[in-house]
């Protein structure tokens, strides 16, 4: 069982803390978990001496379909006890990555205690996070160079009647400049909000990387929030339990109308941009994705690139939500007049919305409509729209 | 038992991202927790059929002695099971503050899964958040007005050899404004990192509602990571279990370099600054105002206002942190010179540096160094910090 080496400075820092603290002082060893070996087996470990029962929960699990005939499961990994207490696992060879992941302790889903690196995933949970170093991930994480910066800004809107928190993404170099940048929309899924690109997506560690490297233009990239009855994720206010916040008001238009008429004045006020269609570009996941979709329709000549992750012409119904597909064909004819140098659709052969890509692709085929598609494996995840990001960031400007 | 109201969204939410999210299909239903009653009283809920224990641990828990005589601690509270297995307790009349707070699942920390408000409290753990809403806590919330915004920016550091992050905060009108700030530099405690202040701080909405109600002086204020062999806090990197990242470098000087030999010029060239003593203020708690006291005593003119939280001339041998302390009575004397306008130092009754404080102001007393003391009730904790912060900001520029 290996041990954290900072026990000192972990007293240190517990002490310093004492009154708040007090419990850890004493007992502050911290079990080294995930531990990395050098051929990338990673081994969890989770100090539970009075639990019956400790498994691994990760997003790289196989999905197997529930007893009950419902939806499906991750397979899930038991943990074995030690003498001392600990359970541990060892999950062999894993791919480079960046994963998330709990334990579930006799039932209920907890975070690595030892592991300081965790995310939110919009309403759905916390997770802990593993970062596995490779060509495949090698994207991800903050490399020495350049960087640029993350500003968390809030704006107007008079579209929704409230005050609204967006992240804005500015490319290394910005703050010593008097160029003007293009500017990349970039918003997010169903059950998300605008903290979902700076963490599980890891925007700006993509964006600086490609940029460093000469592979992608310096573009400013904002994500906004795109449920319109938020304000803001994560936000301290009295009255309003946060899980109670609903989410989506998918069908509405009320974000496609916001971003057109609050968000894009905004930024091009506020930040150094180039304002003309040439050097603005949407992309958006899932709930995003039709929203791209949607404000692309609405305002053909306002984007020069489009892109649609993992989202087509989809039949919400069943969700409660009304896609109002009635002016397809004149909005489609609309969109190729305009001509946008790229519209980009991208979706994983595994994505439960995968046949609404296939219908979608039909309709636009039926308009000689010119679309570059992109199929890769796996489903409706993270893992696939990091790689989507990292590619339609190259494309564009 | 009270469920969530929005269970078509939630199903929705969860349905939008089924392939990772699969298992929650049909079992989407939220308890609300914590439930906050008319007056105050607060429900926590958790469903555990499976466990044995489930326990609250709240910082607002008295610290009682443990057994072994050795460090204190919370004095948890047990949660009680219904026949559907969901574990309940209620806290009456829980005083206006921001708290943070874990069940304990037989043994194991675990968040409210529940409440999607979190924070990071720096290499200690994360924390569910509850809100109380209240006169004593009325500066934490995010109230309809003019907001600032919050920017993480990287700069060099020269000092350390490392590429850091920061967060910047640029008061309500920055954006739109072409006048000079003046700046706060604030400093986090052993164990932070500079995502401390914003979260678990609130400096943003704090110094907004003071700024709003014309409390506060429009500024800047400007949160370092006061670790220095540290980069950045939760930042995604190979090798390095975030975990395992040593805290503080305390006593080494080294912050105290890099925060006048890097910061300062890097917030001066990079922002909208006024540039002379009057402008600047240094404030830190803990570990940060042992950072504060150095860094004035070496820099006497540096700065107007000075502000030590929580700590005093302290002997921290006992934690391996060398403080040298040798040029006290010179160091005095040059700040007494240098004649700041506010040397304040803010302590509470029960903090477990008490003394050092006490130590500190005979020894500031000796010289007829000019200081305001403030004492406030309880300990070392971030309930005190907030009310420390809201009320320095009130006292300099």
């Amino acid at each position: 069982m290996k041990r954290n080496k900072f026990k000192l400075l972990a007293a240190l820092a517990a002490c310093l803390s004492f009154q708040t603290f007090a419990q850890e002082v004493g007992q502050v060893e911290r079990l080294i978990s995930p531990e990395i070996t050098q051929s990338n087996d990673v081994i969890f470990r989770l100090k539970a001496p009075a639990a019956s029962s400790v498994k691994l929960s990760g997003n790289w699990m196989t999905m197997v379909p529930n007893p009950n005939g419902q939806g499906a499961s991750r397979q899930l990994v038991e943990l074995v006890k030690d003498a001392s207490g600990v359970w541990s696992t060892k999950i062999p060879a894993m791919a480079p990555e960046l994963y998330g992941y709990s334990f579930i302790v006799d039932g209920v889903t907890t975070l690595d205690p030892s592991n300081l690196k965790v995310a939110r995933d919009g309403t759905f949970r916390t997770e802990s996070l593993l970062y596995v170093a490779g060509p495949a991930s090698d994207l991800y994480w903050a490399k020495t160079g350049p960087k640029g910066s993350m500003q968390q800004v809030w704006y107007d809107s008079k579209t929704l009647n409230l005050t609204r928190r967006m992240q804005v993404y500015t490319p290394p170099g910005y703050e010593d400049s008097k160029a003007s940048y293009p500017v990349l929309y970039l918003l997010h899924g169903g059950g998300g909000d605008e903290e979902a690109w700076p963490t599980l997506g890891v925007a700006a560690n993509i964006l600086d990387n490609l940029i460093n490297a000469g592979k992608a233009k310096p573009m400013i990239v904002v994500m906004t929030n795109g449920n319109p009855n938020q304000v803001a994720a994560n936000v301290i206010s009295p009255n309003i339990p946060v899980a109670n916040l609903p989410v989506g008001g998918m069908g509405s238009m009320l974000f496609e109308k916001s971003l057109v008429g609050d968000v894009i004045p905004f930024i091009e006020n506020h930040y150094r941009v180039k304002k003309n269609k040439e050097s603005r570009a949407l992309t958006g996941l899932s709930m995003g994705g039709l929203q791209t979709i949607n404000t692309s329709f609405e305002h053909p000549n306002l984007f020069n690139y489009i892109g649609v992750m993992s989202m087509g012409f989809a039949d919400l119904s069943r969700f409660g939500v009304k896609v109002d597909a009635s002016q397809r064909d004149q909005q489609i004819e609309g969109l190729k007049k305009a001509n946008p140098a790229l519209y980009w659709i991208a979706c994983g052969k595994e994505d439960f919305l995968i046949e609404s890509v296939v219908t979608m692709r039909k309709k636009l085929d039926e308009h000689a409509f010119r679309y570059v598609y992109r199929e890769s494996e796996g489903g409706h995840t993270w893992t696939n729209w990091r790689v989507y990001l990292s590619e339609f960031a190259k494309m564009i400007f």
